[in-house]
């Protein structure tokens, strides 16, 4: 454990004294990488088995070959993967945007559906994978793990990210218009929006967790706290979006500078988003429903030209976020230390990983149909109900793990981005292998499954 | 040397491990402390003895204040001056916008009076203000000092200050405006961005500095190296900012997203940055002539809702930027560290002080006055020249040392913002100083001098 310590210290060190000019070079290689992935995404916006994310990894893996070889196999990417840098920077755009886009009234529809999916939907996907893991990985040979760690696999897997969802939604958007399927829409993405708060609260829950005292007052206990969190963290979204629009309206900000509208509710945004992290809440839930707020408030108050500008401003800064970390995540895909380990026993990789995926399959397929059961007894009228079909799309299109699951992989089985044991490095690989499988191969299916002519007419 | 090193070290070790929930909440305070600036400023609108810039510090020092007595006399800021933060993240946005709402004409018709002001005048307020220091400091009292850090400060003090000079203009815009004064604006603003390139070659060329070989041949070679510097970083300025008008209107990206449009300018304009510091080359040029390449060639090619977003988000960028800067410089005026050494020996603090402003007033005075004589020389008739008020505001205008002397001093005087030596921390001091008082008290001379109602007839 010390020499853990000192030699992550020593990397620290190393890092911080080749930072200045390395910095540099790699803030332009990114920089230049993102706007080639504009152009190209934009190049190939016609064609429907690509879209900007797709572009983003396969961009990254490229550039990742190459720097593996003119580093002479040593390193493939240039950035190490700093979960402040995601968690701070890249995720708040995206999901505020989000928030500041989404279609308000089909989302407050069907607020409790989507509840029902985003809290209990996780939790009964992650109760499967655990137990999946339990079962299994002992079998296929990986028996360093112990029960929090599986624990801490079920919510990483269970994770449907929310950013991802966005970016096949726009892929999705040629086969199903999101006003025309605004049930779909507000379900596949709102569950991921409230998943976050569930995956904070169980991860929290786990790593508190100690194993000799289980009794029943821990569900409740569980049950109380996510209710606390949810309320909370939206609560303070609200509230800071409301006193963005009372501050606008009653001081008349726009009528000097449009600058100054802009940039508070940019900053307020971004002051609930660090406000929740501060007090351990949902960030995610938090910005998400300040966006909300702001568009169907703020929005209204500022000027005609404030109203243009943030409108297409929080697009463009959520736009070059997702690209970023699609990017990066491509890059990182190929990080020899970590394959290093894994390509010893290649069997036990792809077992691990097939193990996951189907898990995640399994997962989510159990929580879609139940819930989705429970939910048409309950709606009064047949025709509200969620059919079959739109149930496997649900099902399909909230399958993506994304960078949320690779930010708690890194978290959990890694030390400031260096994995110290086997098995660790090996979940590391695999989920890099379930994100990359579920980005890059299950829109191919998908499109497989509901070629565009057809389904445009079914979910009208 | 090696302890030196190692305390350093160790000050970084301090840094990174209580990074995690000290950096979300001094993130926490900055924001708020953002938005209360935008707010109050806003308030203070009318008040002429006020402005943006101002508000900034007077919060910034009121908060070093609180936290001070808070932290019991400990520290007065919650966040160490990074040069990274500085150089990386908030001058580029403030330089490029700057280039992209110049007005072009003026700027290019003044060309040639603006290279001489920023590049003989800096030389030559940096040999007289290195003069004076060398003869003056040892009779104070500061007897450590080497003659490259006389050459040091004379480069520090001479930096004019470009972020400061467009905030003083916003100012001193209810007294001249821009479109009536337009030789004032190109010269003293443009006299800015050229100073930075000089100042970069005066300070490879002090780093590099050897006492024992000084020859005539130095001078040429400063000057062959000025000349590069100037050309390349405005060819690159100018040659990014032409490329992305050509992507832009040949591929006609605006056709499917405006996010896009935006993400490309933004990206490349901060590509062409990070490319002039990577070749060591002055970036504040590059992304100077970028940003006006831009505003003449690739805004005219986006689409409406692309102009209307890039004008407002690259000017609210800006403004967030330089908002921030003064919130820093008043909070960190109060630093406990560097006050203790100094007011050891106030009288001596004092006198700096007093030397360095005095130098700063005669190393202006001196070129503009010269300059400003060569040009009218020069020109045809005598109405265009520069007339003996012009000349006054010229000299006036200019004062102003902030941010970017400040990050000078700190890269000079200090290791990783910890000072050592005692005359190391009076010179942080006395910068300080020298920049609040040119900051603050600046403006109030100014308007006792030139009361508006009078002089918006004269500079007509």
């Amino acid at each position: 454990m010390a020499i853990d310590h000192i030699s992550s210290l020593f990397a620290k060190l190393q890092a911080l004294s080749t930072s200045d000019h390395g910095s540099v070079v790699s803030m332009n290689i990114f920089v230049a990488l993102l706007c080639a992935c504009i152009v190209i995404g934009h190049l190939l916006e016609e064609n429907r088995w690509m879209n900007e994310s797709i572009t983003a990894l396969v961009i990254g893996i490229c550039t990742g070959i190459l720097i593996l070889m003119l580093s002479g196999g040593r390193s493939s990417h240039i950035l190490v993967f700093s979960e402040d840098l995601f968690f701070i920077y890249l995720l708040p755009p995206i999901i505020f945007n989000a928030g500041f886009q989404v279609k308000k009234k089909q989302f407050f529809v069907n607020f409790i559906t989507i509840m029902m999916f985003g809290a209990i939907g996780t939790l009964i996907s992650c109760a499967i994978i655990t137990y999946g893991v339990a079962k299994t990985f002992k079998k296929i040979g990986i028996r360093s793990l112990e029960i929090a760690d599986y624990l801490a696999i079920g919510a990483i897997f269970s994770a449907t990210d929310s950013v991802c969802t966005l970016q096949v939604w726009n892929c999705m958007i040629q086969v199903l218009n999101q006003d025309e399927t605004p049930l779909l829409y507000s379900l596949v993405f709102g569950e991921g929006v409230v998943n976050d708060a569930t995956s904070v609260v169980l991860f929290n829950a786990i790593q508190s967790f100690d194993i000799n005292q289980i009794n029943p007052s821990i569900g409740l206990h569980f049950f109380g706290n996510f209710l606390y969190l949810f309320t909370t963290s939206t609560l303070l979204g609200v509230f800071t979006g409301l006193l963005s629009a009372y501050i606008i309206k009653k001081l008349y900000i726009g009528r000097h500078s449009t600058n100054r509208e802009f940039a508070l509710m940019m900053l307020m945004a971004y002051l609930s988003y660090m406000m929740a992290e501060l007090c351990y809440l949902s960030g995610i839930l938090t910005v998400f429903f300040c966006g909300i707020t702001m568009s169907h408030y703020t929005w209204h108050n500022v000027s005609e030209s404030s109203r243009i500008t943030t409108k297409h401003a929080f697009a463009t800064l959520s736009f070059v976020a997702e690209t970023f970390i699609f990017l990066y995540v491509g890059m990182d895909a190929l990080d020899i230390d970590k394959w290093r380990f894994a390509s010893d026993r290649p069997a036990t990789s792809l077992a691990v990983s097939s193990v996951l995926l189907g898990l995640v399959l399994a997962g989510r397929a159990a929580f879609v149909f139940l819930l989705s059961f429970i939910s048409n007894i309950t709606r009064k009228s047949s025709k509200e109900g969620i059919s079959f079909r739109q149930q496997v799309i649900i099902w399909w299109a909230g399958l993506m793990r994304g960078a949320v699951s690779m930010a708690l992989a890194y978290n959990q089985f890694t030390l400031l981005g260096h994995t110290a044991k086997r098995a660790n490095a090996i979940m590391i690989t695999s989920t890099i292998t379930v994100v990359l499988v579920s980005t890059v191969v299950r829109p191919f299916v998908y499109y497989f499954y509901f070629p565009p002519k057809i389904t445009s007419d079914h979910y009208g």
